[in-house]
């Protein structure tokens, strides 16, 4: 049975000593989020994981969910008693409005708090998962009266939410969708159509659900301009905030998936449905991008939640087995054989994804805060950096993680040999639930494409030019410290490449938009690593400080530079060959006739 | 529901136009394998893949084996009919020598079978593909008087064989193991001990199972060297050739696998077994290498049968599936999308697998083709040759191909968006099945152990010197043509890196073999990525001998070209970060203290 420590040391480290929240301490919520109070909810959220998610993971993989002949969906054991400690611990509005109820702390936090519940229970996380990215919309979108009704209870965790965007025929090409919502004479709409893979679409964790459903309405635009959102309840909701009667959808199956068995993914039908619009008529894409972007961090977060549990299994694993005996000498001498941690290769898979958790885990919190400062800086050009930088890494906190997660989770159940296929042991199912990261909310692919066809090129690349220059400062900053030297040169060839390919993107993409398609997979790549080394020399920066202050604890410092330069010596170098492919161009990838393939 | 179309066309290409098997017909066998012979027998092998065995591939998985009260294995719906054309088809045989009811043919055809089978249907395929194995260690070890006895149920597919060495304390160190085998007073052993992991361990395909087992004879030296083979028959074999009664081994249960549901991975229960030596007293490994050899390059060929049957589907899907318009324009302009094969960022993931699968099956049959040369070639320099050459690509195409294949599984699943994650399309069965093969006959750490440690090494380094031998002498045979400039130059960077690394590792891992196990993944992975080189540039020169010569089907040539591009361009460089992974030694890998992981 695998097992789950809270990363709770690396994340207060990466919180106060690299991005430094306390420096923000001007802005709203921020004030309370001291490092003892930082402390206090890491270690509460570190006790849920541990003690009430982790330990129904292998169990409700097993177990999945069941849907009954009435439409209506059991969760697997032990989950509806998890949701309501997680609904009472006030997970759910730790970064949400003070005023419907929310603590309004940092998303610093809520994303650490994210990460906790992935590498606890993936499957259990969606739940909470998904009404994060619906009250997100709700809050930005919905008129005062929805906010009202709907947002204190699904604060509260009293509700969930969902988004339900797909159809059989359409996914990644929203335009071509047949919802229909027709408009009544009170305000509200009658929603009919067919949904597909809504997760968390039906449950019994909650009493009612709050689905957000895009669909359109009849004279309006054609294609994606003329799709809405609406907010469609599962129960009605009186005036008094009671329930009523129930609503017009209904859950016709529940798929049968590789993984995250223990979240229901449902179609959903509507029939005649009530709901109410959220944000204007036809704008509904800009309502459901909202919540699409904070769910694709939340889904980058998911590939790094399952990349540190699987890592931590790899560990235990790799100092118990014993196997062999260590190229240089026994180790073990009075045992059998050695522990297979002293064999270089497995060293390597473990370092590989050591050097990827600790790294991912700043910049994951670092995005986050660049997320609270695009909404709650007082300096507009701050308010706009953060917006544009938090744009920028979206696509590759989704997609480079997500790979990474999916891969690492491989690679770890690889530390396990023949055992690491057998489901008893449990890391088969890491890499059965990390498979669909890569996939649901754009698959990676429309990540890179988003990278490179709007990130990159908006408001005449801006948003990468910032970063350039940031990286820049970072580097000077750096840079007065000889001991730096051994990262910063792989770090500038590494910039090298991304500037390269940059200009080389610029300079072709207008001419030929395949030349973009063909290298964007590998341009985020190559973006993400940068961002890595980006996060890798603020760690090493604050360790070497730590370690000159006197630290009580020198290994934790010591190992951050030793994982460090792995980092540096054998992962951020890949940059060349990203670069290279981006630099190969559209002909190689589009030469063949579609008929030849 | 996921098709399969046998690549017999690009198999016949490949040995008759790349291979070139026509000139080895002074070898024995080879005199019947004419290019006649071979189409009409992958032919009749790709009927049955397609018809037979991709049929119950998915039903399958779905159904899995059973385990009755009484130990024995029911395996799923349709493989017990489908077993018997195998076997009727002579396909147990292929390459079985003829004394014994083989047919003789060259290992290239037989290869060539086993991707078929393993494209249609991993899980069945393995059956005969462990029998394969068995009678290769039976062949090259055992006595005549077990020859004659075993060896022409076994290969008439009467029989089925099974290897047998891991126990639950030992896997890859096979020296701690503690079955023992008893000599009795009439020259056989009982044998004692709990084998696990054991696939086709005990089914209901044949009436009889033959068992190969690594235990100890008491009194013998202490580990690796004090183990021996023994042969044990599930039901005693009588003069006559009938069946006597049960022997004492036992099915004690089977393994709830991640994937390949429909092979029985058994834990099989020795007690007082009787068996008998295959080769000599305590030199059982030897042994056991014959037959992990073989194993091994069938393991790699399974890799690529996955990748091939996945990416079929792939295409098919990408030809299909509507969504979004392509980047320069509509090419369905009647329709509400274009077909996504139409995006760069898709034709990049099939284009990536479709390099892959037609160079890796070429260095396949290529490897297969020094297999036999290695035993039956008159001139003994070219058998030693042959065997150098088939030592060091053994470890490269089990790991290379069976990571391609994992990867390539996930890459065409990754084609089909959501729909992908969902059982009922069939695509993450392969992803599932193909996750084994990486594990499976030793890990994919292991062949790359095997490689630097003891393969690079040997003689002198004598086998990779061989090859660079090789690999110039085909350089400057294709370079007189000049359209062969855009090819050479990238091969000769990737020499260049495999040059570099090789001497990087003969010079450094004498005095720290840590340095040796610190690269040795990147070292295969690049070797692999020259090997596959190698085999394009023979297929591009055979591609333009064909196109020169007229050939009535340029199409099929033109796009060996397109497709060579592709790996010339977007693949091949990938070396350089593999060697600087080599280069950068054992230092970052083994810093850190093993209980700070």
């Amino acid at each position: 049975m695998p097992t789950y420590r809270a990363p709770v040391k690396d994340m207060t480290f990466i919180i106060n000593e690299v991005v430094r929240l306390q420096n923000y301490a001007n802005l709203p919520g921020f004030e309370d989020a001291t490092p003892d109070i930082i402390q206090a909810i890491l270690e509460e959220g570190g006790k849920l994981a541990e003690e009430v998610l982790q330990p129904i993971n292998q169990s409700g993989d097993a177990e999945g969910c069941t849907r009954h002949d009435d439409g209506s969906v059991t969760t697997p054991k032990g989950f509806k008693e998890a949701f309501k400690l997680y609904a009472e611990g006030g997970w759910m509005g730790l970064s949400a409005a003070t005023e419907y109820g929310g603590q309004g702390l940092p998303h610093v936090l809520s994303s650490a708090m994210e990460e906790l519940g992935c590498g606890a229970n993936l499957a259990f996380n969606m739940y909470p998962g998904l009404t994060h990215g619906a009250i997100a919309a709700i809050s930005l979108a919905a008129s005062d009266e929805l906010k009202e009704k709907y947002l204190p209870k699904m604060i509260a965790g009293d509700w969930t939410g969902t988004m339900n965007l797909t159809e059989p025929h359409c996914g990644t090409d929203l335009g071509m969708m047949r919802s229909k919502a027709e408009p009544q004479s009170d305000g509200s709409y009658k929603i009919t159509g067919t949904k597909i893979f809504i997760s968390a679409g039906e449950h019994d964790l909650t009493e009612n659900i709050i689905h957000l459903v895009l669909a359109k309405i009849p004279g309006g635009p054609e294609g994606i301009k003329g799709v809405s959102l609406f907010l469609v309840p599962k129960f009605m909701v009186n005036g008094d905030g009671s329930l009523g009667e129930r609503n017009g959808v209904a859950c016709g199956s529940i798929e049968e998936k590789m993984g995250i068995h223990a979240n229901s993914t449902c179609v959903l039908n509507y029939d005649g449905a009530t709901g109410w619009l959220v944000g204007e008529e036809h704008k509904g894409m800009r309502a459901m991008f909202i919540m699409m972007n904070a769910a694709r961090l939340g889904v980058g977060i998911q590939g790094l939640g399952l990349s540190e549990v699987a890592y931590q299994n790899a560990v235990d694993y790799a100092n118990d087995r014993l196997q062999g005996r260590a190229l240089t000498g026994p180790v073990n001498e009075d045992g059998p054989a050695d522990p297979i941690i002293v064999h270089p290769d497995v060293r390597r898979m473990l370092m590989d994804l050591r050097a990827f958790n600790e790294g991912a885990r700043a910049l994951a919190l670092w995005t986050a805060l660049q997320g609270d400062l695009m909404h709650k800086s007082p300096d507009e050009a701050e308010r706009q950096r953060a917006s544009d930088l938090m744009g920028l890494m979206t696509p590759v906190i989704k997609g480079v993680f997500t790979d990474a997660g999916y891969a690492n989770a491989t690679t770890a159940q690889q530390c396990y040999g023949g055992h690491g296929y057998i489901k008893e042991w449990g890391m088969e199912q890491f890499v059965r639930d990390a498979r669909i990261t890569q996939i649901y909310e754009g698959t990676n692919g429309i990540q890179a494409m988003d990278l490179v066809g709007r990130k990159l090129p908006r408001d005449g690349g801006r948003a990468v030019r910032e970063y350039f220059a940031l990286l820049q400062s970072v580097l000077e900053d750096a840079g007065a410290d000889e001991r730096m030297a051994e990262f910063i040169a792989p770090m500038q060839a590494a910039i090298a490449d991304l500037q390269g390919a940059s200009m080389w993107l610029m300079q072709n993409a207008m001419q030929d938009p395949n030349h973009a398609g063909a290298g964007a997979t590998a341009y985020m790549h190559l973006l993400g690593l940068v961002a890595l080394g980006h996060m890798w020399i603020l760690i090493v920066k604050a360790a070497h400080e730590a370690l000159d202050g006197g630290t009580e604890d020198p290994d934790f410092y010591n190992n951050k530079l030793i994982t460090a330069r792995y980092f540096f010596a054998r992962m951020l170098p890949d940059t060349a060959a990203d670069r290279r492919k981006v630099e190969a161009g559209a002909a190689p990838v589009m030469a063949l006739a579609a008929n030849a393939f």
